[in-house]
């Protein structure tokens, strides 16, 4: 008895090659629809599904294959006398290869003149079927769904005459991973819920990394299973070493709060916290502020900017080790300076980053926290101003430069800012006044007339008397504590300013 | 013609009562094996389904319900007049209900006792085709695969005499992320590959969480989806109010700590950091060593313990305000005393943490890394005392207590410690020495005689040099900076002695 194939592709790509290789290798070819008529038309000997189900397409194709003549032959335990038996009596054909794709559900919805009917009908059900008892069946079967298989099923075939075990079980666990995936896709679009009952999220390897957070630890780098491109984090890289498991996550911040800033600005960041932030008329001007607030930590350090690198900044940028630069472009001159530097990677932002909601996951014990990416901007109406003293033009933008900055310090966090420039940054402290300590030790002098912001409320009023010791001249901070009174107090005793913004960031 | 159920379940929990709800409200039910003989046994008039396909089961059951029969019925459109004549033409009624929910597969897999071939036997792929054939024609078909779904379709029938198209589409929902969680796990024990092209990961909602890590952004605990039991992070909660997203994250942290230590121990932490460690011949000691590492920031904190929390300990805790306890045990009196407190969460610990190999998922823009979780031990053979003077049994016990600790704390990091306690602790740091100075300065005079651990490598002999001068008699660090002899140097020349690990912990 010949072997059987049952080929039904949406995507045609290599179809036509990859029959004839198998009816070389003495398949019989079973197909319907679409499929059919390409390989009919290309002189290929095609049995239509049809014909061997004996019954009529119905319902306009959404009932062709299902059926015990087909899920028959494909799910017979070869090696059960029984299961064979029955095949015999009931004139079932065993199916010995399966090669389906199915409708491009994700590609369908994400676009936007898509409906829901449209949606709905490009739910597959005889597809993943097919798939899915081949791929139980794999013992015997072989399933192909992804069209880069046809090539390695055809080197088996021309060597061994049949595909060997471990690339059936590869196959199938493709077969499993891809049903799953696009029931995900589907689930997603029907849902209405937030945070659903069930959740089934994935995801498509980019990248195998060289390891980890360090290098005991393995890592991979995996992307939203529906977006098709080649980027990193929205970048494409022009320069440099791959990129490592620090770098990415690193360069993801970095790029988070480049976002933040309209003027140009330039971030450098160390250890998932930025040490230097500058805005300026100029990327040049930008980048020595970002680079003058922290010239230790920056060594390095990433660097993130929202202006085309000109040549001058490149020349600056050069003089030291920089781990990466990401910016939304280079200057002819400043690309070639920059990619003498072996040990920089240089990504160019591709697509601005979007608005939209997204969420951040994070593993725990047995499971996972899933929470809204912090994307809140500062709302000025509903600032409060409980000081005597309020804060002039100058310092009240200081103010927004520094909240801005310090949404993005790990908490608990200060960041001292004067001119445009972090002068002080208190990261990651278990107390608040012990962050206040560090960046204001950190700016030291520059303090004079300089702002503070907090990440979270002043349990007690050290923090401002601290800063107040130093020169700052006014604060933001969330508010929100039983004690804020003492806080205004000690504003008003020293006759400084305080800004509440009602929001807190927390990061961690 | 009356309505048609079709019923095929494996966990039969209430289907008796469900299909007698269904027949009051004029229901015919159609069914196969195990269900049908359960539904007849108990009275109800039931269809076979080989009476409907008019062909026999096949196969040992592989194909029972694969047939134009059961399908079209399911998919016809009911508005779609050529669909209706088709089914009309062909004799197959329409089926209007869909209750079929699937082999236990997870279940199966995860007993060790299963075989491979158990495990394919367990796939079920007439279930899926039912469940996802009825929930894309859920326009007009009722589908349910939860048995706690039962009662609100019982109750809306009994309302209106049929679902709400709202209903029908939840319902829709649950089976296609149903189907993608089924396939995933088929998937996942199929793979062999670490890090496989597709991953789908899948969860249940475990609590919606009141907020994130600020009020402003919204959150959820998941759990992983084969995981059913009602604990949070492997414990039981015993007195006090929902844990918050931050909580969440501390207790779990605060747990990856206390799970390095063997002595009795007691771990403080706030802001994802440890704040005081400390291990001694009994809790209570253990506890005052830790509160004395830093009596400031403990205040509002994470406390976690290897030891039953007894009554002495207890009322030392219950003086200070703490957000939540985890203990695998608190005596009686120890229990009624803290839970006086009624903002102090408590935990118990019911499973111990295992070593098997866990991932940790983080996103970024568009996708997700992936990394095995840092279980690194130190390896005493791996160890290298590249210094004169060689570290005395005292100071390479404390060397040890303190590389637990630092492996824990924010990049950079560096920790001070001696007598099993942490004195001083340098956190998230963006220049190590940064991180030094913060931990010796908190140690002050204590740091004579006590030893000084470091995450990464020194890249300059500084943190040495600023060591020494605080009296730090003995360092542990990874080593591997191309100017490690610097710092070597330095360690001979103030005659103090070091060792590198060769395991870097970074940790962000």
């Amino acid at each position: 008895m010949k072997r059987r194939a049952l080929i039904s592709v949406y995507d045609k790509t290599n179809i036509v090659s990859f029959a004839k290789a198998l009816i070389k290798h003495d398949f019989e070819i079973i197909s319907t629809g679409g499929t059919y008529s390409v390989l009919k038309e290309a002189g290929i000997k095609v049995i239509p599904v049809m014909q061997v189900t004996d019954s009529k397409e119905i319902l306009n194709g959404r009932v062709k294959t299902l059926h015990p003549a087909i899920h028959g032959g494909i799910l017979a335990v070869r090696n059960d006398d029984h299961h064979m038996a029955q095949l015999n009596e009931e004139s079932i054909h065993p199916i010995d290869l399966v090669c389906v794709n199915l409708y491009p559900f994700s590609e369908t919805v994400n676009k936007e003149s898509t409906s829901f009917n449209e949606a709905i009908e490009q739910i597959d059900i005889g597809g993943p079927t097919l798939l899915r008892a081949a791929a139980k069946n794999h013992k015997y079967v072989t399933v192909i769904t992804d069209t880069n298989d046809y090539q390695s099923v055809i080197t088996e075939l021309n060597q061994c005459g049949e595909t060997t075990p471990d690339t059936r079980r590869r196959l199938a666990t493709t077969v499993f991973f891809h049903t799953a995936d696009y029931d995900s896709k589907i689930a997603s679009y029907l849902n209405q819920e937030e945070f659903p009952e069930t959740i089934t999220l994935s995801y498509k390897r980019k990248q195998i990394l060289r390891y980890g957070e360090n290098p005991h630890q393995k890592a991979a780098l995996y992307s939203d299973s529906h977006i098709n491109n080649t980027l990193i984090l929205r970048t494409k890289q022009l320069h440099g070493k791959d990129l490592s498991y620090n770098n990415i996550k690193d360069a993801n911040t970095a790029s988070d709060i480049i976002n933040e800033y309209s003027a140009p600005t330039v971030v450098a960041l160390k250890h998932m916290n930025p040490c230097g932030i500058g805005s300026a008329k100029t990327i040049y001007d930008a980048w020595i502020k970002a680079y003058d607030g922290d010239q230790i930590s920056i060594f390095g350090g990433i660097i993130a900017t929202n202006q085309v690198i000109d040549h001058q900044t490149a020349i600056e940028m050069g003089k030291l080790f920089l781990e990466l630069i990401i910016a939304p472009g280079f200057t002819e001159e400043a690309l070639q300076l920059l990619k003498k530097r072996k040990n920089t990677r240089l990504l160019e932002l591709i697509d601005e980053r979007k608005d939209e909601q997204c969420f951040n996951i994070t593993t725990v014990t047995d499971g996972l926290l899933m929470q809204e990416q912090d994307q809140k901007k500062v709302n000025l109406n509903q600032l409060e101003i409980p000081t005597k003293k309020k804060p002039c033009n100058e310092e009240f933008e200081q103010l927004l430069f520094a909240w801005k900055a310090v949404k993005h310090v790990k908490s608990n966090a200060i960041v001292i800012a004067k001119d445009s420039q972090t002068i002080g940054i208190g990261a990651g402290q278990m107390n608040r006044v012990g962050a206040a300590e560090i960046a204001l030790r950190q700016a030291g002098d520059k303090c004079r007339g300089a702002v503070l912001a907090s990440d979270g409320f002043f349990p007690m009023p050290d923090t401002v008397e601290l800063a107040v010791k130093y020169g700052i001249s006014s604060i933001i901070q969330p508010g929100g504590s039983i004690r804020d009174q003492d806080s205004i107090d000690a504003c008003n005793k020293h006759g400084i300013s305080m800004v509440l913004t009602k929001t807190r960031h927390f990061k961690h």
